[in-house]
């Protein structure tokens, strides 16, 4: 039997760090058109000049700028055309001084052109001559070849989850597949002689599977995909087994309830007798959440959450994203927050981590208000008006009504 | 040929309001595990009280709290104890002066007591007796039936974008399947001679094609389906042909490119050649998106975007996204913002509506200073460095330095 003794949110992320150094999730290479959300596996450097060529960035003639110094709405300048660029097309003509050709935007500069005047100042005289009456400066109307980005130049980062605008940039760049993390497989256990899944029929004194649905979303929202769910009864032997058979598949297993000192105790003597190093987190200093098991088995992480679906989720958001992130090479450093104005006193905990969940609305000033949201133990319907939390650390005092927060959105 | 005059963004809202009434996305049922980020096609009320009996919130002894008044540390009363109830049963037990029972955390409270005692004020003196060292008001440790909510409540609202909480809330309330609006499905086609898929040979002068992926993308984040994917050339009967294709299979279709006013622009002829309304919006007083195209042939919804990358993805957010949303019975009033303190002046052109990129980044006051994003026209490596974008409506002046904004996230 270890010692309960209770880990600072700090100390339980210094040793998942070192139990969990072998943590490395596969990756897979996928099309672009399937990328979005998904988080980049490899450090990707542009393989071209972008853009490749020198294009015009308006509809108009390329021409030598120093033909056209001085030239103005009452003084033009004549110039011969000497063709055409077709869009998409290379072109093989040469602008020598006093000739100028037609370029429409998004089409190559002919050689020797160093500016583009745009059509609105230029008169057709006929076929061959054009007025031109503007003064063009030397790169005007013109993206040169590599002025977006040089070849070899780093442009997107391993971690990163790739937005939309970064799936257009790679597309510009010509790259069509991609290495991206698989999404890693999670494992979902929700033990409970009292649950019954949702659809079934509820006997009185039962209570329907919560966990199991939220934990879902949250894998799915944070990146990884669940292979396997069950509810598993109170029993030491029907536990063993299914954690057994999850690890099969699984590349970390969730396990919720069952992990407050409670009679029916036992996921972590089931963790234990899978194998070392077993339990290493046996109660977090955090509230809520405090019941959670860290532990290693089958060789892969195996986390028991809290049986309260709220205190379930906060310790998903803190602690399972922590090694999901670091399998995904991400920071979450990059995350943007809410900032807002407490609507009341928050308490705290000394030598805890505090998590209050609040709704966000703005006041008479348009500024965010956060307020905290509190319900009797055991109520949930409250929770789903929540869309953050605040985070207040082992050190810090409560909030005062009035102070500035910062809200995670949820 | 009709007259060019360009709406504003509350005139082509109007009008696309008028024209796509009838624009009603189908709906599926689906089960719970497979809803996180779905959007809800119905009002949803509670089928249940929740809890659906009173319920012990601590792990202890039911009892009546009459009994225990005045007693305290130094004083115990003491009760008989007449069983136990077992977490997920019913109970016949039934609690009268001087007895208790005990009740397991989330165990249902029997008949007659009207409070808990906490396990850690109670001592065992046999098998029968306990001394209870507390005194309990009416209520103490018990979540009473419907508490939570009460059967025939509302709970969740049409066009709710489901999160995990959501999910884990349809649970609780024993909901196990659930209608949602089918994703709609929209068809991409880019047209330009020039472009050229990312994995294929690019000849000099040719550009790859951007627009499909960023907007296939934008398209999957916003809830849609992409059903088909073409590059056209700028060919009027090509185009006819490709987006007669395209609407047999889609709920909408967007074009990219081809609509600005050059000598190529024939997204507008072709969408009118399809049959009536045709177009009704030819361009928009917003800044960047300027040639952008509404209009409704073969029954559903065009969107003309414009071919600069950028342009495109802002008139996404701004109009098509208005339209899926409406789709979805969703309003963006529930969106969050983040409160910033822009870091330059942005000149804004009246009379239309300014889009402006920005990047965030905090200050030593721990400020989000919102950093306005320029680049060569036709650069878009800028852009992924941009984390959202600043609306400037029509009647607004520019931006000063140093004013507050309000960014939405990317």
């Amino acid at each position: 039997m270890k010692l309960l003794k209770v880990d600072t949110i700090e100390e339980a992320k210094n040793k998942m760090d070192m139990h969990f150094q072998d943590f490395f999730l596969k990756t897979e290479k996928i099309p672009l058109h399937n990328a979005v959300g998904r988080i980049l596996a490899e450090d990707v450097d542009s393989p071209i000049d972008l853009p490749e060529f020198d294009r015009a960035t308006v509809d108009g003639y390329a021409l030598l700028s120093k033909d056209t110094f001085g030239a103005g709405e009452s003084l033009p300048v004549f110039l011969d055309v000497i063709g055409k660029v077709d869009i998409g097309k290379d072109t093989a003509l040469h602008i020598d001084s006093g000739k100028a050709a037609y370029v429409p935007t998004g089409g190559m500069i002919p050689e020797g052109a160093d500016g583009m005047v745009m059509i609105e100042y230029v008169e057709h005289l006929d076929e061959y001559t054009i007025a031109v009456y503007d003064s063009i400066a030397p790169g005007d109307g013109i993206i040169r070849r590599g002025d977006d980005v040089k070849k070899g130049e780093h442009i997107l980062s391993k971690g990163k989850k790739l937005k939309p605008q970064d799936i257009g940039f790679l597309a510009a760049v010509g790259i069509a597949e991609i290495n991206v993390f698989r999404k890693p497989k999670v494992g979902i256990l929700s033990t409970g002689d009292e649950l019954v899944c949702p659809g079934e029929k509820v006997e009185f004194g039962q209570i329907r599977d919560i966990n199991t649905y939220t934990l879902s979303a949250m894998v799915e929202e944070a990146g990884g995909a669940v292979c396997y769910q069950a509810i598993v009864e109170d029993d030491f032997q029907k536990l063993t087994e299914a954690v057994q058979h999850a690890a099969k598949e699984s590349d970390l297993i969730l396990i919720s309830g069952g992990s407050s000192a409670g009679i029916k105790d036992m996921t972590a003597q089931v963790i234990d007798s899978l194998g070392e190093p077993g339990v290493f987190v046996h109660g977090l200093a955090i509230k809520p959440g405090k019941p959670t098991i860290i532990g290693k088995a089958a060789g892969i992480p195996i986390f028991g959450l809290p049986g309260h679906p709220i205190s379930a989720m906060m310790i998903f958001k803190v602690i399972v994203e922590y090694l999901l992130n670091k399998g995904f090479f991400r920071s979450n450093r990059e995350d943007i927050l809410i900032q807002a104005i407490c609507d009341a006193n928050i308490h705290a905990s000394p030598g805890k981590e505090t998590y209050q969940m609040v709704a966000l609305e703005k006041n008479n000033e348009q500024q965010y208000i956060a307020r905290p949201i509190h319900g009797k133990s055991g109520a949930i319907s409250l929770w789903m008006k929540a869309q953050g939390y605040i985070r207040i650390g082992q050190n810090q005092e409560g909030i005062q009504k009035g102070e500035k927060v910062e809200v995670v959105l949820l």
